[in-house]
């Protein structure tokens, strides 16, 4: 009888067992100690409250199959908090029976510094992996990434350049105009009240989303992203077009090169975060892109740009500015460091001695990318399969929908085409992900391992590059090549 | 002193020299035996008129460097009529010093069979490669393609499904409107006078351009392209837009899903060649699609529509209907064979025994892609060379610019940044191809062999896969991996 069963049937009291306190004569961990602890071999440790448990004869049996192993060498807490269904008596009481220690608590460390520009962060899920912590950025775990279309709030992924800023909502202005002129300026009533709300279901991606693919092959500089800095949300706003319409600017006849955004975050010498979109590019998508205040129905979170950020839907998180505070036409690209001298494309033989960041177009829409997340890398399947089920997702820039994902468990040998969920939305204007599925053989003379690959195809017929070596750049952007992930088959 | 400078100074008389006819006391050979002499080491041989000649020992010494190369094993006079500079006494009495025998006449076969649907099709241009020639399909020598940013008519690559319509210009009128209504009908000099003439230059290109390296692979169904089943060319036309408009139909307000373009070329049952694209594309190409009437300046040849035929820029060739007399709205994708049962991708699993053509959607914009043109498959270059000077084109569909073509000489571990001939379009509307060019470096220890590789990239950072076997599918369309071509360099 599985352990499972075990949870569902053999209910004991637990009214006088405290699961998870201080218990005399059980030695005392480190949360350092407990982290070395995340395989079979090393054995699989994980913390709940003051409890270290040693859940090796466990994990197979989990009823939620190899998910549990993102909780492993740390705490079980935030995941429980995601999955409500193991906050009962029964599942507290048989964690106990794992018991082998104490942890150390934690040192508090409230004390604040007053003078610490990153003083004032909101607080995050804990289940989210940091890439670095100031400025923040994180990333979910992929096994949790696909689990729903619309990603929650809470676990998508933050990208954030500089402190998340503190918005005083009364004096709070959205900004509107050409530069150098004056300016339309917008309360956050007015932007909400004065224009039809608008909403799309629309991706963010940083550019280096699955960066550490390219790390592999050669160092790069920027965070080490896994496979997670993408994230879909439900994104409701006004218009673009109807608020520089509102404030006198028929895009379609401007003169200006550029549409210039810029946010309340700020750099150490005070200048804002920016980015700006040719002109041509914001009359395609000038009824599609959103002055966003809604994120999932309710307002944005602050790390995803409370109270208003710019959603350009198909094109990098980059330019999707959060804390926005200023719109203005230009004859001038926006002068911020990630507008110019970052996010770009070079090829793989030009390196930091020899870069020109002028030579080359900064990114915009991106390309065709498919990743597999579940399983995650390294997954130990089930003794004796014969068959995964694998599941990811697919997106396309520029609004192209995604025709195909195909998947392969013999490395790229034969190929399989993946159940695609729809997206309900248009072939050409296609700004979610498509998350798919498929269940695949396994070789029949797989020798205890298989190489997943996932490769999509968009509504161009533009395919992902085979390998990595041949789209690696310095700054590890667009980093989309066949997705590939190891498992092993114990016999 | 090379053949060139002899050529040049030794001005010989040739009044009294019949250059090419025949001549007696030499061999007789047939056109077989000539095109069997095509490399040093069978000897290369070409025909002039009557005259069989041995130019092995001239080829290294040609002026125009390769190119020779285009005509051995046949006649050279095509070649001639394109660089007239050949066309002088010198140059033939130099030819007549080559003379090696005369060549049995073609039989005339002058006689046409009545109720041959192909006896009435057009002349073409005889340096055209064909792939096939009922129907007629032909590309030029790929080392033609890029001479010039606009491919003149004669040889712009030819693609035809039937047999050329004989088109009485009295008849003739294009209908607009919805399916099952009356329709405008609209004769060639109304389409000429009443509508702005606008002028694009754009790309038409075969889905099976390159199928060639994808029959390597695995044998697929089709014409056997080489890289030349592309071309470019300025257009004129009226918009679709407006001539939509005269009809009295509002794209942006249509219910209808598709719209179908028929030519007057029909099949052995009747029905006409015909494609549709999906609504929600037409409408962002309204004002970018041309019922156009003019090529390069003049009127449209036979071999590309003439009168009228629509180009549909970014789109692959074969929804760019020809010879077309009918444009309308349905609800219906068009039912012609080739927008349903073909020009569609699949994964390289999928074979003739387990294809469902109604699983993919029609191919419409077409991937990015990029050739070298050259030199060509196979050259041998200068002895010792330690540079090489490689051209070809770049394009993606969907009117997304070319951002990037790195060229590499030593089979992908270095690149080298292409210079780019401007197209002078926007780069969200780059509706031609990019030429370019780069000289590079051969690697040091090539043992007498380089493989030359090119990769694009374009706007939305979309770049070609590495290999062919991924992308590998069984009607061998959208091939766009990496282009290689080896050349050899004699010690």
């Amino acid at each position: 009888m599985g352990l499972y069963w075990k949870l569902q049937q053999e209910v004991v009291s637990a009214a006088t067992i405290e699961v998870g306190e201080q218990k005399k004569g059980l030695p005392t961990y480190t949360a350092e100690d407990v982290a070395k602890h995340k395989t079979k071999d090393t054995k699989i440790w994980v913390t709940y409250k003051c409890g270290v448990y040693d859940i090796t004869d466990y994990v197979s049996q989990h009823p939620g199959g190899s998910k549990i192993m993102m909780a492993v060498g740390g705490s079980i807490e935030p995941y429980w908090d995601l999955y409500a269904v193991h906050k009962n008596t029964e599942i507290l009481e048989i964690l106990e029976t794992f018991r082998i220690g104490n942890i150390v608590p934690p040192k508090k460390t409230d004390i604040k510094d007053k003078n610490d520009p990153y003083g004032n962060e909101p607080k995050r899920n804990p289940v989210l992996i940091p890439s670095s912590l100031k400025p923040y950025n994180a990333e979910p775990p992929s096994l949790l990434l696909t689990e729903q279309f619309l990603t929650p709030k809470d676990l998508f992924f933050v990208r954030n350049h500089l402190p998340v800023p503190v918005v005083d909502m009364k004096s709070y202005r959205l900004e509107i105009g050409i530069e150098g002129k004056n300016k339309l300026k917008l309360n956050i009533d007015e932007l909400k009240k004065n224009f039809p709300k608008m909403y799309t279901a629309s991706v963010v991606q940083c550019a280096g989303n699955r960066r550490s693919e390219m790390t592999k092959i050669k160092a790069v500089k920027g965070l080490n992203w896994n496979n997670a800095a993408i994230s879909n949300a439900s994104w409701a706003g006004a218009t673009l077009n109807d608020v520089m319409n509102k404030a006198g600017i028929d895009l379609d006849k401007c003169s200006h090169k550029h549409i210039v955004f810029e946010g309340m975050d700020k750099g150490p010498e005070g200048s804002p975060y920016g980015a700006s979109l040719p002109i041509e590019l914001a009359r395609q998508l000038k009824n599609d892109i959103l002055i966003a205040y809604e994120m999932n129905g309710t307002e944005l979170p602050r790390d995803h740009g409370y109270p208003v950020r710019v959603i350009i839907p198909g094109v990098v998180g980059a330019r999707q500015v959060k804390w926005l505070n200023n719109i203005y036409l230009s004859n001038e690209e926006s002068t911020c460091h990630w507008q110019r001298k970052d996010y770009k494309g070079f090829n793989a033989s030009v390196d930091w001695h020899n870069v020109d960041f002028e030579k080359s177009e900064a990114i915009q829409q991106l390309p065709v990318i498919s990743s597999i997340c579940d399983p995650a890398e390294g997954t130990e399947l089930e003794s004796g399969a014969e068959e995964v089920t694998v599941k990811g997702y697919a997106w396309s820039g520029g609004g192209r929908a995604i025709l195909r994902v195909d998947i392969s468990a013999d490395g790229g040998k034969t190929w399989m085409t993946a159940d695609l969920q729809p997206t309900n939305q248009s072939l050409y204007k296609t700004w979610a992900w498509t998350l798919w599925e498929a269940t695949v053989p396994l070789p029949a003379n797989h020798g205890g391992k298989a190489e997943l690959t996932c490769k999509a195809v968009d509504v161009s017929y533009n395919c992902q590059p085979d390998n990595v070596e041949g789209i690696w750049n310095l700054r590890g952007v667009l980093s989309n090549a066949w997705h590939r992930v190891n498992v092993k088959i114990p016999s």
